[in-house]
């Protein structure tokens, strides 16, 4: 590797972390307490402790190893993660508690605002799929940055202008991560990259590792569905419909996803990266609908669509980004993330359309939930579109076209190893 | 590989799954509803979604990545586990509410039976391990379905004519399991298996895939055995014994494995396969003793005995039923569900006769084992029997000898990848 | 391998366990009971049931995948691991259970003491670390039970002597596992290890092993950390805040561990050791400094300390503990538990002086803490030093120098495996 990349990490990762992680560490001193009332509230803490963990898996090992399928990238892939999410969680802290310090003058910290930060930081991982293995840490780390003070804008936009309940405006986490994601990996395209990269390929036992991600977050996703309904309505019966209705459109996407897999395939074969990311559609598309869905076989139905649109999304449209509109997206958030977000937030409008009594009160939620969507989905593209130009300056030094996709640019190891 | 074979999933696998499904859909439509009133019970709910989260990592996780341990078949042990369960979970739900939609015209989904639609579906996964990697994906998801069903059916049986308790009749689960697949196996017996198929074999990674699996079913097998303990008698209690029992057996019976192991060995050196499945054999039999035991050292004999037999059945019981009965068993479910199960269902059978106050009860218990034990093996050995004779079939395709344990008749990638 | 070597485990081995397990079932058929009055506590149960498992899980998966990282050692690492835990965890109960069983003659079996024997099990895995890959299972089972006992003594002599709280001794377990295992390395040090040896390296998937273990430990270790507190003190705010600081603790540790990770290297790169072991550091240190930390900064900021001597350490002083004191240290336990251990006292001593309101206070507070520490450092060097001539003996075989660091010694398959 050419001197200037070997030592562009040096000179420019351990400031950026120090930087930040003083500047964070000072906020603390200043502002943050731990919320010590905590007597009256005990029995809910007991479920949100082990439900916050739940997420805090998905969060670090689910998205961690779902990210090592690329077969010289893995280590990148899980150790970037955990360094991004070490960061973020503490940068959404901050910012989900500015409204607090503002009125109250201190940041407190609970269960809820530590799984409210891990959700966060969840959308920019989502955002930081698209562009995996063609990025430094550095880009990374300001990736997820700017992605979380956009989507709590976003959050607090939608809040306070269009009256949207708190739990809807962090399940658009899906559509903003991906379409900011996209956005972004269109500004950052690289010459040359229609033409499949060598090393952007999977092998047998990245691929398993990468499995075992999809397991983590496939298994623990009603948790991550249901813990906010839990903490915020106190509500247990709506909660638990949102773990039934989250574990069954998992089970149908599941099946579906294969289905569709094997019968768009030229061969006749399945396709690990449809069973290991369209598997979870799903899980997205019944989060942002979740709370119009109040039947069983509603949740299934909508397991089956959100299957059917990614996985033929993978299969078509991800070329089509590609070559049409020069938009390359390591991960396919598009089609796992973005698509799949918007036919939950196109059922659960006509749900609610479907159950309202009159004209008027139908035309009042399709405007207001068509605003909801508009405002998040301009956020996060012209965001997007920011973060893409700021980081295409050549000062953070993006990895050359030939060590994408490649641990040795940022590991000190192998081959040969063994030096610690 | 040949052209036909690569036909045949597109034009079974997909149609076969959108039926079911859809099948699925409807009877959710019709039939299935969520359990609302759930406010009287919401302390007891706390523990069950934690157990059944442990359940739920041990059927997709721990009995998945068990499977991963064939050098060249480990996506296909993970993927078609995910597929497996999906579509099992569905089906056992509707099986177990059948008697509900009978009297009350509905099925409720709560937590108790997604739980035991698990445990249902961990009994196919048992016997699915008997005939892996010989079969498509189309014949596992068929033995999932006819498994559950028998079992189910077993269940129903030995609860309305020789009146056993409900939960004793679920950790049968084990012994139905092992010896449907058993029959299964011996009837889609392939000539050539006395010779170690080439690709049959552990490697260094798939190895450790594999112990993966392991150390998760091992690790919650406690609240496996103890969940519906919980949920059925409510005696907390009972429940911790239950949990106890389960580890203490576990501990001695991962110590008594590896002792067998090396002591069996003609060079002295531990093997794999009997720490990945003899360390478990503990949890197997106490689950099914469990009822009569009371003693903390009866566990830990409990756990010294059955990792004993199940060593010693891998080492020399497995190649008799090859070589003497032709019965071909990839992952040993006889010596690690079948025996442990078996010597469990004497251990509850001896303990109750000494805790009987005079010959009568004995006698009477005696009769009750013997025939729960008799209706449980004949009716799992003829179902495996006729489903075995039913997939014998060409109709299904099933993969030539030389594709056996390959996913690259399954799926689309490796080696050169990429392309997705 | 030499006859000789492959017949050792056979002959030594076996007879260990065997001799060890039916002495733990006699003790257990007379002394041991299960406790059988939990209707009182039942709320309190719910916390530690699942607060235990993670701490099951850390021990099981966390350093037993940590253990995997060595290219040719990955089997051994996660399977002895299994191995020793399940033997001490037993030991432990007994000899935790041993003033009791004099007191009121038997022994109790309840989640608490389960948790406890866990916690002694992760310092005698933490002392192991330091001699992996250079002695055989029944070298590591002696080191466990000897660890254990040593631990456990130490624990009694600080409560009775200093008295100490249960609590406090139970964290001192970094500190006594790394010291006891630095001294038995330097003891078992073998001529010629100054060169690195060609199979003491990282390769690509086990390093991923390894990471999964890391990030396994990474996530439970907020419970670790306040599942005793909890029982023991059945202060809620105290445990929250003892979840909380260690969340914190973590998070900071991971960011400053890669920031001063790539400064120190000369090519500028992230290392993966660092990456793996010393992110872990701030939970080591807050755990041992945790009775005195009250705010949030103050645990960021011993994440930040403690991840910064851990790096360091691991970069300059491992090699000059290798060429100047002979003490070849497989896994770095003085970087990342021990001196995080005794950064973890330091802290603990200066905010209790700082608290104190006179003089006399800040003197005692120091001399009880000096006095602690200065036990705990003797008994476990001590110890460490005669276990290591203990096992010097010929007579138990320690692997010949060639064949350190490898499987094939001990595991019967690869590379040609398959026989089963």
């Amino acid at each position: 590797m050419a001197p200037q990349y070997a030592q562009s990490l040096r000179f420019r990762l351990p400031p950026l972390l120090f930087f930040l992680q003083t500047g964070f560490i000072v906020v603390f001193i200043v502002y943050v307490d731990i919320e010590q009332n905590v007597q009256t509230k005990q029995h809910a803490f007991n479920n949100y402790y082990s439900e916050f963990q739940d997420v805090h898996v998905m969060v670090i090992l689910g998205f961690g190893f779902l990210a090592t399928f690329l077969v010289r990238y893995s280590f990148s892939g899980a150790g970037f993660t955990l360094l991004v999410v070490a960061m973020a969680v503490q940068w959404a802290v901050i910012l989900n508690g500015v409204e607090s310090m503002y009125h109250r003058g201190n940041i407190l910290i609970n269960m809820r605002s530590l799984v409210v930060a891990e959700m966060c930081t969840a959308s920019s991982l989502i955002a930081i799929g698209a562009v995996l293995g063609k990025t430094n840490p550095v880009h990374l780390l300001l990736i997820a940055l700017l992605e979380i003070s956009g989507f709590v804008l976003n959050g607090w936009l939608l809040q306070t202008f269009v009256k949207v309940q708190f739990l809807n405006t962090i399940m658009l986490l899906h559509i903003f991560g991906a379409f900011f994601g996209l956005m972004l990996s269109w500004v950052l395209y690289r010459q040359g990259s229609e033409q499949q990269h060598e090393k952007e390929k999977i092998d047998r036992k990245t691929g398993l590792f990468s499995v075992m991600g999809t397991l983590f977050l496939w298994m623990f996703w009603p948790s991550f569905n249901s813990v906010l309904v839990e903490v915020d309505h106190l509500d247990r019966g709506r909660s638990l419909r949102a773990v039934y209705s989250t574990y069954l459109a998992l089970a149908v996407s599941a099946v579906t996803a294969a289905g569709f897999s094997v019968l768009t395939s030229p061969q006749g074969k399945l396709n690990l990266f449809h069973i290991q990311r369209c598997t979870l559609a799903g899980g997205v598309a019944i989060g942002v609908a979740m709370s119009a869905v109040h039947l069983p076989w509603v949740a299934t139905a909508i397991g089956f669509a959100a299957a059917l649109i990614s996985t033929l999304g993978s299969r078509y449209i991800k070329p089509i980004m590609l070559f049409a509109f020069e938009c390359h997206d390591t991960c396919g958030v598009l089609s796992v993330h973005g698509l799949p977000g918007i036919l939950g937030w196109m059922v659960q409008l006509l749900l609610q359309i479907a159950d309202s009594d009159d004209l008027t009160t139908a035309v009042r939620f399709a405007v207001f939930h068509i605003c909801t969507l508009l405002i998040t989905l301009s956020l996060s593209m012209s965001l997007g579109l920011i973060t893409g130009f700021l980081l295409k300056c050549h000062f953070w030094r993006p990895p050359q076209n030939k060590k994408c996709f490649d641990d040795q640019a940022f590991w000190e190891f192998p081959h040969q190893a063994g030096k610690r």
